[in-house]
């Protein structure tokens, strides 16, 4: 990581199909505005329940991109 | 959620295939004794080893039903 | 505690007014279940905003009540 | 754990004399009314002080009994 | 929560008055700047003590809210 | 906060009314023996029902203050 | 706990024989400088190690005690 | 578990494909020098981004196995 | 902190020297963007190691700052 | 502990007897291959129920031994 | 630790120039009134910002000391 | 970090000087038997006082490193 300085965000990304569609859904709206991500930490995995059945997973996340000085 | 009171149950699903499937296995379920399911909040992910391969993942959850009044 | 056994159980109240409210209204709901209700613990408070405003309090608590053996 | 779903439960156990006393009184009310109990898990460890003295060990602990189809 | 991606922010709201209004000041200032606002989750509680008695509430607190895209 | 040393105790207030009354009342007695109390943190906020109502809010915090060198 | 307010001390017990002697050892000591102790709880479990064998369980509680108004 | 005394080692797999994948890389690596691998829990799950995606998930574990006495 | 409202945001900081310079170094690269910071509070320390050295200390932390209404 | 280097294993002990037992047959075992042992911590504390009885404690525990430089 | 008893204080130290000076702040003037301290456990690292800069490193602490029977 | 496996041990470093040389400590005696050292994460910071000064700094950390295929 060198001697940059890193910024992390918060997000909840959300899909009917995986715990890692709904991760790389959040990454990729995250990459609309956001350069330099590197990394991300998932911080929380819930859902929603409609019909008796899993409806969305939702994956909280943090996601650190590097800040250009 | 409006000014419904709610109630959480602790389960713990399992599937050899993957942590959606032992997720989506408890809620099915819960779903014989449960009405009105709404969410689900992963606690742990665990799982068992045979044979020097992952035989089970279990995964840890709460389900979120409202109460009916 | 004596050498009773107390069971907790897992509850979300909620309220437009304010924590207490939604404290006192799971424990209402909660009673009309459960005998000799005994202490609860909050666990955490969240809330829905709409326009702009807090809609309702919402608190996660458990409810300790005693077991007759 | 096989392909089983398992639910847990929160108690709270005590005695007079000491902490596997407390564990093992909640157990056995719990199998008053739950089938197939498999593991506990301790959560936490209180107690009450009478005229300076430990009065109770009570014992907060999850237990977890598979669910029968 | 749909397949909408969600952010959320860190806030400290404070308030003479209470837990309540502590949180409500910072969802409004909050709003300011900020469309979609959905949900708020209470991180900690803290406050000033002047004169032996509390002169403020300050409510850590997260906002979530929509990301449009 | 300078370069001064505070100490930190932990209390537990109570109130029947709310959980701002039972920080003051734990607020008001600990300033019976302390003197320049800074502030608080809450750490926990738990409560007594009796006959099926809430009968005390119970807070725990800790209070901060400075030690006179 | 009425509307009383308590006050918490955080202690370590020792003992070579069991973790319920090093509570109570623990507690013993504390009696001799503090009057109405309510109830102790267990933050932690550690102990020595002495050619190879267990010499001291150590164990870290926090007493509550009733302040006096 | 039986009277066994077991090992935990901490370990970190990573895939590009899915969190299972990352897991399974992870116990299978560890095989190579561990018998009796018995369980895993999940610690964390982190994972990096290039080019605005997904490159890696990276998932901390703990392995489980029966040491032979 | 009167009744301002805050924000706070998630920065990593690295340094080859001291975890203090890590800290310092985020802080400077935040104040270029945020104005009236006010507290920062460390979250985690983290490190690169190089050829058996400890090559960056890298530090977690939350930069609180005032919110002009 | 002075300018020593300590390593930490993780283990877990179990005993159909008591808790400390299960701490005292992980600390023998882990005896017969590592040598200046030095402390243990209790990380959990769990057990197996076989006919409605604790059939096993375990106990999971950290075991705290200095490097020979 | 033989079978002493020990007490643990909550301080808070700070310096302007390091993490290390905080915290040899806040034991030297916890000298002053406390005897036969033994230990300390940093429990958090804050601080304050002024113009853009580090003002104060604060560091959060619990100093252990041997209660003389 | 690749599609490799890392290996996470735990070790606590000591110095009368600083935290950093306490971690430095710590990953130098560790090097001496682990190749492909990646990263630390300090667990935890704490220390023995003699004569009223802080004699030592200790610093519980996790040392990451690639495991050889």
């Amino acid at each position: 990581m060198g001697s940059h300085v890193y910024k992390k965000v918060e997000l909840v990304g959300s899909s009917p199909d995986s715990i890692e569609a709904a991760i790389e859904n959040a990454v990729e709206v995250a990459g609309k505005s956001l350069k330099n991500m590197d990394w991300f930490e998932v911080i929380g995995t819930r859902g929603h329940i409609r019909d008796g059945k899993v409806a969305h997973y939702q994956v909280e996340l943090k996601v650190g991109f590097r800040i250009e000085n």
